[in-house]
């Protein structure tokens, strides 16, 4: 009798969720959307409809599932279950595994989303049978998950593995959080954006500027494209680009010392080229280089990333 | 019959050894100068006689001694029990462990002496029970040991834990070490003091220029010392210095979230009232601060830390 997993990825515009097997392949798979402004009653109450779902109405028994992972925005209290905030859906101190498994009573984990993509690619895509790596996101915001021994790393109360908010400019952008000079405010798609439009702004008469108006917007892959027309104006945001997320990346490589730094996010699907730009960047950093390489390369999860990082998460569980 | 434990405390000055016992009392110790430029050869066989007196000349026998442990600056492969590379004492691609052990056939572990003074911290000196904690060292340069469930981490072939070599400022100094912004460029007594030469050029007739006068030289202490006299130009000094370190420190706390940061080192003795602005200054970087505080404290073996870190390696040789 094959045992699966259920792996949800719990986000604020979609929830994702998938029967899993224990090789990571996602045997069935379905999406509903958050109703992120009704309160955790609601959303809590769909999770679980949705699981139900997933689970029956695919033909298998509640006993066909070994365990259940969640992989979620936020502060997530692993160990207790619950969610101390998660801005993007509006949990506060919701007691997720409590009310999730009084109606699903399965062996049932929550993580940072983050910290679950980490141990998604750790668990099914790690063929080189790394047991230290760092992974990291760049989307909306700069997210990291850390793997040591094969395990997450997150620290006391599990609110580590911040690498987003680790300073890279002393006296440099305000962040968000309050902290200066946060590496999410450089090396983020968002902060990208931001840069172009300001080089734009600077230079009106550039390819960028013109590649901008053309699309009608700037967006994270604006300043690639001048770049690969010979742009003056789109290589110096990508060269800034580069120098702001590889100082990050030669951070985390001298601290944690991993065997492979994982990108992820939205920006790391720009190419090979630019995964390789990185890897040189952060060869430069390194610190007694020839001691230890530190790999730099894409993640390889991809769209089922969340559904498959809490799948990994499940796993975890049923193992404890 | 109780139980011994070998602490040697490799320097590039001075070497010193002690014999401990499992709670850190140092029953006997002493120290003999490092002949640094005689090679590796002449050191290790001064190291084995020093330690045989050690152990021989203090009424025990090497059946006493449950493990030895070593602290060595540089790179380390501690599982190989090869130094890698430490300039300070010349050593390159050294079989530490064969060599000694050849001599002294006992238990014996090297380390980095940044990893074992972290985990002297951890072993004698915890008495809060922190299960992780970030250990760094103001000093000539900035070294740095991570305690990760009571275990040190390292990373890949221990090179990891270069916690001196993040950057801290994206364009910022260049460092020995080839990297750009390097932390140790800004938090380290040697730039305290070039810091604090910088100042006196500015402000030729501020008291922190008096004040070195005076002395007939400047000192890590002397910014500290005309700040507190109110002089402005010691205060702006120390006022950078705590922004430089105590960035570094957030960065830690937002990555690791440990449950505290012990500071070692010649600068950490400057008083508690500079631990508290450390600790103020890392409130303030904190990301969901009020999830998990970290605890800013002055580490507590003193001049004997090495002697003890190195004792706490023979411990986990021992243990193995």
């Amino acid at each position: 009798m094959k045992k699966y997993y259920l792996g949800l990825d719990i986000g604020g515009t979609n929830i994702k969720g998938g029967i899993v097997d224990a090789s990571g392949n996602i045997a069935y798979k379905g999406s509903i959307r958050t109703r992120s402004n009704k309160g955790s009653d609601a959303i809590m109450s769909d999770i679980i409809s949705f699981a139900k779902e997933l689970i029956l109405g695919n033909g298998l028994q509640f006993t066909d599932i070994a365990a259940v992972g969640m992989g979620i925005p936020g502060s997530i209290y692993s160990d207790a279950g619950i969610v101390m905030d998660s801005y993007n859906i509006g949990f506060f101190m919701v007691k997720v595994v409590e009310i999730f498994t009084a109606e699903i009573p399965l062996p049932t984990v929550i993580d940072n989303d983050a910290n679950a993509a980490a141990l998604g690619e750790a668990t099914f895509a790690n063929e080189d049978g790394y047991k230290h790596m760092v992974f990291i996101t760049l989307g909306t915001g700069v997210g990291g998950g850390v793997i040591i021994d094969g395990q997450v790393y997150s620290g006391n109360k599990n609110v580590g593995a911040e690498v987003g908010h680790m300073s890279i400019m002393v006296d440099g952008r305000v962040c968000n959080c309050g902290n200066i000079g946060c590496w999410e405010q450089y090396a983020s798609a968002t902060a990208l954006i931001a840069d172009t439009k300001a080089k734009i702004a600077e230079y009106p008469d550039s390819m960028l500027a013109k590649l901008a108006e053309k699309d009608g917007r700037v967006t994270a892959r604006t300043a690639f494209e001048a770049r690969k027309l010979g742009d003056k104006a789109g290589s110096e945001v990508v060269e800034d680009y580069v120098k702001y997320v590889g100082t990050g990346l030669g951070n985390l490589a001298n601290i944690f010392r991993p065997e492979a730094i994982l990108i992820g996010g939205g920006v790391s699907h720009e190419g090979e080229y630019f995964i390789d730009m990185l890897q040189e960047y952060t060869n430069k950093c390194l610190y007694s280089a020839k001691s230890a390489e530190v790999v730099v390369k894409s993640a390889k999860l991809l769209n089922d990333a969340g559904i498959l990082g809490a799948a990994a998460l499940a796993i975890k569980a049923a193992n404890k």
